[in-house]
């Protein structure tokens, strides 16, 4: 027997009740139902439940029947918000799917939560991540960086998402020198640092840059669906092994979350979404930064990580994008322990990246006992 | 010499002026200016206009180092907006780019309006496209309707984005035998109408698919830069014989434009980004249909895929959305005879597909005399 996806949405303004029936006719026959031919195979996406409460907008819940998808991620993303999309006043607001989908599309979080902390031998305290930055430095002054992060005790160094191929730092001479600098500096501290590389570039290259991962004896892997799909997620999530870190970058993907009348909530597309796809950690901007999601917001987020899906590990929510050492306790107390926290800009304040990582770690370790 | 990259940004709120300046860092270092290490190799984005006007947002433009991109597209929408997509108030409003950065991504619209036009043996009067659609149709009835088509004077036949791998009419099947129909149709009906079938699915198949494009000799191809990316563009166009048709879908795109503080314009992701990735013709929201865009963005995004863009060709507009053949005259009116006019559920309004799709060439025709 067959599953069903399940999509609420948000529906604001006038008309909901017929604008719903829309969207389940628009993401899936994409014909005004009078004109669907007898002849076709598929059943329509079905309003299944409809509320309008007096102060907000309406929720519409519709199921679509999982052969719509055809076993692909892309397809599955067409059909949950694809020309819905350019309609104003429709938000997608949570996403359930059947097991048999998401072993179908080969997608799914492997390591999440628990594997994460598997891999680098930390049961309890929260993760700690940093980005390798500023672009424009050169391969051997990344290196050093690195090795002085994972000495002062960083868990996971990702490249900054503006690191990609330029010709100061050539991405396979980088990938190369920075996992050997971790892995050197692991040696000297006796941590268990690993560094991801960030992986966009040409589709022609993809798997030859996870094959680079791979050799380099890379933690795993930096990548960003808003740039390069979330099938990118999947594909590195199946082709690196089993212990490789799927860490997702939110670059690119702000016009879904930014108007609350539209798009994908915060939860779904930072959570759900992700952990569909294959992450087994995503970074998202919290509250208090730079960007512009509320505490509430970034709660849920947490939330959609760990809440339960089709037998989908938790993922690991990883809030970024201004964080500062001075706000780990708040931090771990909106969060949990089971976070990853990206501190990026603010281990430079110090001048002394060693000994502001120590610091960093020592505020993560007195938060999770306190 | 190496180029600059200009990009003009609306920043909407209080203290413009200081946020375009963090527009700039963000884009480029990504760390506070007094943190950024002496050692770095590369100049920061700079702001090198501002206009504050009285009645509405403020209008900066920043210049970027073309190096920063690494001759990468993904990385060019990563330097455009990545991080910035995820705060509120500030909108990509316009992308100048140097013909050197163009040639280093292996980018840039190959066909557009003339190629297209000589392809298809059509020199002036405007472009007929529809969908081949329900989804659920089986690949016989896929074929039939797409010979009826073809016959009654469409030029460009698509499949709707909902057509990916289902198992009632598998891909590479269907790929086969609808261009097999339309090959046989253009043989009874003297016409030169073209497939093009939607490619999205599994990164791991990509280049499969785009070689049984080519295998069936089907027209070219539909994809859909915000599932696949942008890149997906990029490498089809380079991939494919050079007289093969990029069409561009505008499926998941919709969070960038919704909200008109915030995001990307209209007028750069459905021109100007379309463009520079290597699409001939991108399909847009047409207004007065099912979405919300405005006559006047419509007639921007236009305006933007026929602007002088660093020697890349002009791309062909393809409204769609909702529109009937009783409104050609009014659309030609406004984008002009250089338009791909995309109807799909109004022909399946009087039943017979091949007259609704004689009448639609007949109003064509007529509207480019007038």
């Amino acid at each position: 027997m067959s599953g069903v996806i399940r999509a609420t949405y948000e529906i604001h303004g006038d008309d909901a009740r017929a604008r719903a029936t829309n969207v389940a006719v628009e993401q899936s026959h994409e014909l005004p139902t009078e004109l669907a031919p007898e002849q076709s195979l598929v059943s329509l996406g079905v309003v299944v439940d409809f509320e309008q409460p007096a102060d907000g907008p309406a929720l519409a819940t519709i199921e679509y029947p999982e052969e719509l998808v055809g076993g692909e991620l892309t397809q599955l993303l067409v059909v949950l918000l694809g020309n819905v999309s350019l309609q104003a006043g429709v938000r997608l607001v949570d996403v359930a799917v059947p097991d048999s989908l998401v072993a179908a599309i080969g997608g799914g979080t492997r390591l999440g939560v628990e594997g994460i902390r598997r891999v680098l031998g930390i049961p309890h305290r929260p993760l700690l991540a940093t980005a390798l930055k500023p672009v424009g430095l050169g391969v051997a002054e990344l290196a050093t960086l690195a090795g002085e992060l994972a000495i002062g005790g960083i868990d996971i160094i990702k490249d900054d998402q503006g690191l990609a191929n330029q010709g100061w730092a050539p991405y396979r001479e980088r990938v190369l020198r920075v996992s050997e600098a971790v892995r050197e500096a692991n040696a000297v501290s006796g941590n268990s640092a690993v560094y991801l590389p960030a992986l966009s570039g040409p589709l022609e290259h993809f798997d030859e840059n996870l094959a680079l991962v791979a050799e380099a004896g890379a933690g795993g892997v930096l990548l960003m669906p808003g740039i390069s799909g979330f099938d990118a997620l999947r594909r590195a999530s199946r082709v690196l092994a089993h212990d490789a870190i799927i860490l997702s970058h939110p670059s690119f993907l702000g016009g879904f979350t930014a108007d609350g009348t539209h798009g994908i909530s915060p939860e779904v597309i930072f959570g759900t979404l992700q952990r569909i796809a294959g992450a087994d950690a995503a970074i998202f901007p919290s509250s208090g930064g730079r960007f512009s999601l509320t505490p509430e917001q970034c709660a849920g987020i947490a939330a959609a990580s760990r809440a339960p899906l089709a037998g989908v590990p938790a993922s690991l929510p990883t809030p970024g994008g201004g964080m500062s050492v001075d706000r780990v306790p708040e931090l771990v107390k909106l969060y949990g322990s089971d976070v990853l926290l990206l501190i990026g800009a603010d281990l430079h304040r110090g001048g002394d990246l060693r000994s502001s990582s120590a610091r960093f770690r020592e505020a993560a370790e007195r938060a999770s006992t306190e």
